[in-house]
C-alpha cells in the first residue's frame, strides 16, 4: 500500500522539543526562530528528513509555519488546517495564526518591537525572505540568516536525506529528447540575458533531464539541482548513490554530474567570474542569491524557465496522458461496481480507499504498465467527512458509509505515460432532493467548462466563473479553484496554469488542466465532480468565423446518474452527457467484464433527449 | 440640434499649420513637439480651445496624438480610427501610428538617436511623462516642459477656454449634500497621510461639489479645479463668469472661490509649507508635479478619492436612474415604432437619429424634465455602417436604411435626474437567419448577465465571460468589452467599473454599468443591444446559503423580436425576455399613445414557454 491511514502525529512532543529549540535560540541571542513545511526545492511534498514542522510542533499538515518565540510559538496555517492544527498541537505552546490573513510577515510587521528572528535560508524563497526582512526592519529588528538549522541540531533520530533510485524517463513516454529541452532551456538563459540559471525544482529538473525520481511520496522526485549555463554543458547537482549504472551513463552524456555538497562552491565560482545569475525569486532558496551575491556575481530575477515548456504536453505525453486515463477508467469503474455492491454500513472509508489501491494495482498489472504511486493519498470521505474538501482520513476520523449519504472520491494514480486525478460523488441507498439539486449544479458548471470554447489570449481567470454560475443563481459557491495543472508522470499540482480567479496565465494549447467544481455542507456531505482536460488546439467552429480552443475531456468514468435530477439540465447538457457516457462505454468496455461490465453498461445508459 | 452631421475637416491645412509648428521647434531648438487630443483634465470631451490635434492635422477623433518632428509627423491612433485617420489627414505630410501597439513611448524607444521633444506639461498626466521621459532617456535625448503651447502660438483664431453656466445639482438629484461629500473627501485625504488632494477630473469637482456645467459636449462639465485639503476649506478654481449669482452664493458656503490663473501660485504657496499632495498618475497633468515639488512639496500618488464614491450611486440617484430611464424608454418606443412606419429605403441615417432627438427632446418636454444634452453622438449605422462599432454618421456616409439590411441605434440622453445609453438593431424588411442566429447569440450573452448572480468580491473581469460564451462557441467574439460605467448626470463613460477582460474592479451594489455584447460582420451589418444596470444589494437566493449580488436591469425597451431565433434560447432565457418584455410594457403604456401604443403592445407580446 501507498497510502497510511495511521495517526502519526502526538500533540505531547510539542512542548519538550520547542524547549529544546529555545536553548539554542538563547545561545545563538535569537529572538525567534522560523521552521516552514519546506526543503530547499519548495515542493508540494518534502522528506521525512525535511517535516521539521511536524516533528517540531505534532502539525501534520502539508503547508505552514511556525515561528518559536521566546516565550510563546505561533503556528501558521490555512483554512484548510485551522481545526487540525488545533487538534494536532498542545494549545499551551502554540497559537494557531492564519497563513492566509496574516502571514508571518505580516504578523511581524504588527509586533511594535525589534526581534531578532533567526531562519533557514535553504527554506524560504527569495520573495518570502524579502517580506520578511522588510517586516522585521520596520520595527528596527533583523533577519538572520543561520548556518545550521536549528531543529537539526536538536533532531537526534532526523532522518538522512533519501537516497532513492533515479530512472530514465524514455522518449517514447517524453516525447521530446533532453538535449533539445537543455538546449532550448539554455536559449532562453540567453534571451534573459544572464549567464546561467539554477534548477531548483525538481519537476523541472525531471523534466528537463527526463529522469524520474523517488525522493519524495506521491510525485516522482528526484531532489537536485542543476545550473543551465547559456553557453555550455549543465552541471546537475545528485548524489551518485541514487543514479544506477545506466541512468549515469545516460546522463554523462548530458551534463557534468556534481555531488550535492559541490553545490555552494560551484555557483560561488561561477558567480565569481562577474555571471549574471537567474533565479526565480518564487521558488530559489535565499541561500543561493546570498551564494551568488557574495561571490560578486549577479541576480536577475526570471520564471524558472522549465515551467511553461513542461506545462504544454507535447504529442506523445497526450497520447500517454489519454492512455493513462483509459486504464485508470478500468479501474475505477471496477471499484464504483464493487462498491455499488456493497450494502450500506457494510464498509468504511479506509476499506473503500484501500479496495481502490488495490484495484488500480491490479488493473495496471494486467496492462503492464505499473501503478508507480498514488499521485496523492485519496480523499475517501463519506458522509459530512466529504464536506472537507481536502479530508485524508486515518484510523481516528475513519467513518462507515451509512444509508443515505453520500460518498466522495478523490484519488489519482503515477504511471510512467501518465498522472491521473478524479472525483466522483455517489450516493449510498437513496439521494436526498436537496442532495441531487446541488450535484447538478455542480455537473451544470462542470460540463459548462467542458464545452466551452475560447480565443486566443484566454486565461484561466476568464473562464472560471462558467463554472460557478449555476450554483451562484442559487446562492451556492465552493471555496477553491475550479482546476489546477497536471504534469505528465510528475506533479498533480503542476503550475503555471490553472483555472480560478487568480489564474493569470493563458490557456495555450497542451496543457493539462482539472475541471473540479463541488459543493459543500458542513456537517451533512460533500459533492465534487472532476474529469482532466486537454486544452486542444485553435480551430474555426463550422460557420465560424475565429479559430477558438476548447478541451478534450481524457478522464473516462461514468458520472453518477442516480444523482442528477434532469429537469435542472438543458438540452445541450443533456447531449454532452450522453455523449461522454456512450465514449466512456466504447472505450472502457472492451477491457471491463463480469459485475463491472453489467455496471458499466447501466451506469452508461443514455438519458435520450429531444432532437 | 445637439448633434451635427457635418464634415468639418479638410486634410488641406494640416501640410501649412505643420510648417508653422516647425518654425517653433526651429526657435526653441526642439526635435519635435507632442500634440495630443487632451486637455488639462484628461476628459473624453474637450473643448474647441482644446482642439489642437484636430486643428493641426485634420483628425477628429476622440484620441489620439502626434508627434512632429523635423521632417515628418507621426499621428498616433488606435484600430477604431486607422481608417478615419488616413482619410482626414494629409499622407505627404503624417505617417500613422498604432496608439496601442507603440504608443509614443514605446515608438520613441525604438529611435535609437538621441531626441529633445517638448512637450506641454499641461496635457500629459504624470504617469505618461514618466514614460515619454525614460523612453526618451534611454537613447540619450530628453523631454522638455515647454512654457506655452506651440499650437496656442500659432493658432490665431483659437477660441478661447469656454464660459458656460455653472448651476447647482440639487439634493434632489444629488441625494447627498456637497459638504458631506467634501468632508469624506478630506477625511480620504487624512487617511492616505497627505495634507491635500487636487481634484482635476471636472467629473469629480461635479459630483463633489454637487454642481454641473455645460463646457465640453456631451457631459454638463464645468471645467474647473479643485485643492481639496485634510483639515480646512476646499479652494475651488473656476471662472466667476460661469457662475450665476445663485451658483456663486451656494458654492462659496463650501469652499473659497479662486480664479484658475491663481491655480499655480496657490498650490506652490501650499507646497512650499512641506505639504504632501495627492496626486492621481492617470488623471493629473505632470505640470502639478512639477509645481508642488518645484516650491518643495511631497507628492504622494493616490486614485482620485471622489472615483469609487461618484460611482457607487445613492438611492436617490438610483431613483433618478429608473425614471429618466422609463422617459428616455418612451422616446425610444416612440422613435422605434416611426422608424418601424417608414418604408424601406426612403430615409437615411441622419433622418433617424435628427428624428430620435427630436423625439427624445418632445417626450422629455411633456414629462417637464428636460433633454439637457444627448450623452454622445448617436451611433446610426445602417447595413455596412453597422459593424464600425464606434460609427459616426456624417454627410459624406450617411446612408439609407435599405430593405434587407440590419439598422443600428445607439444613442443616450442627458437629464437632470439621470444618464442613458441604449443600443438596438433592428431589421429592415425581412432579416436573413444568419442575422437572426447572430442577433440571438449577441442576446444570450445579454441575458446570461443580466440574470448573472455573483458574490462580495466578484470584478467585472470575472463575469465578461458570460456575454461573450454562446459566440465563442460558434466561433465569433467582440472586440470592445462588455460594459462601462455611466454617471448620474455625468459622463456616460465613467471609472472605475466596467465589464471586460481587464476590469479589475470590484462590482459593488449602487453601480451603474452598461451590458452590451455584441456582433460585427466587416462589409455586411452590425449587432448590439444595450441596456443599463444597477448592481444590487446582496441578498440570499430563496433556499441558498450565501448572499448574492445581481443586476437590475433599467433600460425599458423592447428587444426585436423579429431578430430572435427562439429555437437558439433555453428556457430560462425566454422566462427573463417575457418578463422584461411585461416590465416594458407595464411602464411605458401608461406614457404612450397612438400609433406607438400599438407598436408597443405588438412587440412585447410574450413568447410564451412551456411550464
Amino acid at each position: 500500500m501507498f497510502q497510511s491511514f495511521e495517526v502519526s502525529s502526538n500533540p505531547a512532543t510539542g512542548a519538550p522539543r520547542v524547549a529544546k529549540l529555545r536553548a539554542e535560540l538563547e545561545t545563538l541571542k535569537l529572538d525567534g526562530f522560523l521552521v516552514p513545511r519546506a526543503d530547499e526545492h519548495q515542493g508540494e511534498y518534502v522528506p521525512a528528513r525535511a517535516q521539521r514542522l511536524a516533528w517540531l510542533t505534532g502539525f501534520t499538515g502539508s503547508a505552514g509555519v511556525v515561528l518559536v518565540l521566546k516565550n510563546r510559538a505561533h503556528l501558521f496555517v490555512d483554512g484548510r488546517y485551522t481545526l487540525q492544527a488545533a487538534d494536532q498541537t498542545d494549545p499551551s505552546v502554540f497559537t494557531i495564526e492564519s497563513l492566509i490573513d496574516t502571514p508571518p510577515a505580516v504578523w511581524l510587521r504588527s509586533i511594535e518591537r525589534p526581534l531578532t528572528i533567526g531562519f533557514d535560508p535553504w527554506l524560504h524563497t527569495i520573495s518570502e525572505t524579502k517580506a520578511l526582512r522588510e517586516a522585521l526592519e520596520k520595527n528596527g529588528g533583523s533577519l538572520v540568516a543561520v548556518k545550521d538549522n536549528l531543529v537539526d541540531l536538536i533532531w537526534d533520530d532526523q532522518p538522512a536525506p533519501p537516497l532513492e533510485a533515479v530512472t530514465i524517463q524514455p522518449e517514447k513516454y517524453a516525447g521530446k529528447l533532453a538535449k533539445v529541452k537543455l538546449r532550448e532551456l539554455a536559449d532562453a538563459v540567453g534571451k534573459a540575458k544572464a549567464d546561467a540559471t539554477i534548477l531548483t525544482d525538481p519537476s523541472s529538473i525531471a523534466w528537463a533531464f527526463n529522469i524520474r525520481g523517488n525522493d519524495v511520496s506521491n510525485t516522482p522526485l528526484p531532489l537536485a539541482f542543476a545550473l543551465i549555463p547559456a553557453n555550455g554543458e549543465p552541471l546537475l547537482f545528485i548524489d551518485k548513490r541514487k543514479l544506477p549504472m545506466e541512468t549515469e551513463a545516460y546522463l554523462t552524456q548530458l551534463t557534468t554530474l556534481r555531488a550535492p555538497s559541490a553545490l555552494d562552491n560551484d555557483v560561488a565560482d561561477f558567480a565569481a567570474q562577474g555571471h549574471t545569475v537567474m533565479l526565480d525569486p518564487a521558488l530559489a532558496a535565499e541561500k543561493l542569491r546570498l551564494i551568488v551575491e557574495k561571490a560578486g556575481g549577479k541576480i536577475v530575477e526570471g520564471l524558472d524557465p522549465a515551467r511553461l515548456p513542461r506545462a504544454i504536453k507535447n504529442k506523445t505525453e497526450l497520447e500517454g496522458a489519454r492512455k493513462s486515463h483509459e486504464r485508470d477508467g478500468v479501474a475505477m469503474v471496477s471499484f464504483l461496481s464493487w462498491i455499488d455492491h456493497q450494502a450500506p454500513g457494510t464498509i468504511d472509508e479506509i476499506d473503500a480507499a484501500t479496495k481502490l489501491e488495490e484495484t488500480r494495482h491490479e488493473i495496471a498489472q494486467g496492462f503492464q504498465m505499473p501503478l508507480e504511486n498514488l499521485s496523492f493519498d485519496s480523499i475517501s470521505g463519506a458522509g459530512p467527512n466529504g464536506a472537507f474538501a481536502h479530508y485524508r482520513v486515518n484510523t481516528e476520523s475513519n467513518r462507515k458509509l451509512q444509508d443515505g449519504e453520500l460518498y466522495l472520491i478523490d484519488s489519482g494514480g503515477q504511471y510512467r505515460d501518465g498522472t491521473t486525478d478524479i472525483t466522483r460523488t455517489l450516493p449510498v441507498g437513496t439521494p436526498t432532493a436537496d442532495m441531487k439539486k446541488k450535484f447538478t449544479l455542480v455537473l451544470k458548471g462542470m460540463i459548462a467548462i467542458s464545452t466551452a470554447r475560447f480565443p486566443k489570449g484566454t486565461r484561466g481567470m476568464d473562464i472560471d466563473v462558467l463554472a460557478r454560475i449555476a450554483l451562484w443563481k442559487q446562492g451556492y459557491d465552493y471555496g477553491h479553484g475550479t482546476g489546477h495543472g497536471v504534469g505528465s508522470f510528475l506533479s498533480v499540482h503542476e503550475g503555471p496554469q490553472n483555472i480560478s480567479k487568480r489564474g493569470t496565465q493563458e490557456l495555450l494549447p497542451g496543457m493539462i488542466l482539472s475541471n473540479e467544481p463541488g459543493y459543500y455542507k458542513p456537517g451533512g456531505y460533500g459533492i465534487r465532480t472532476e474529469n482532466l482536460l486537454i486544452v486542444t488546439e485553435p480551430q474555426v467552429p463550422e460557420g465560424g468565423d475565429l479559430p477558438m480552443m476548447g478541451f478534450e475531456t481524457i478522464t473516462l468514468c461514468p458520472i453518477d446518474k442516480r444523482l442528477i435530477d434532469t429537469s435542472l439540465l438543458v438540452r445541450e447538457e443533456l447531449v454532452w452527457l450522453d455523449a461522454y457516457h456512450a465514449k466512456v462505454r466504447e472505450k472502457l468496455l472492451p477491457h471491463t467484464s463480469g459485475e463491472a461490465r453489467e455496471w458499466l453498461v447501466n451506469a452508461t445508459e443514455p438519458f435520450g433527449h429531444e432532437g
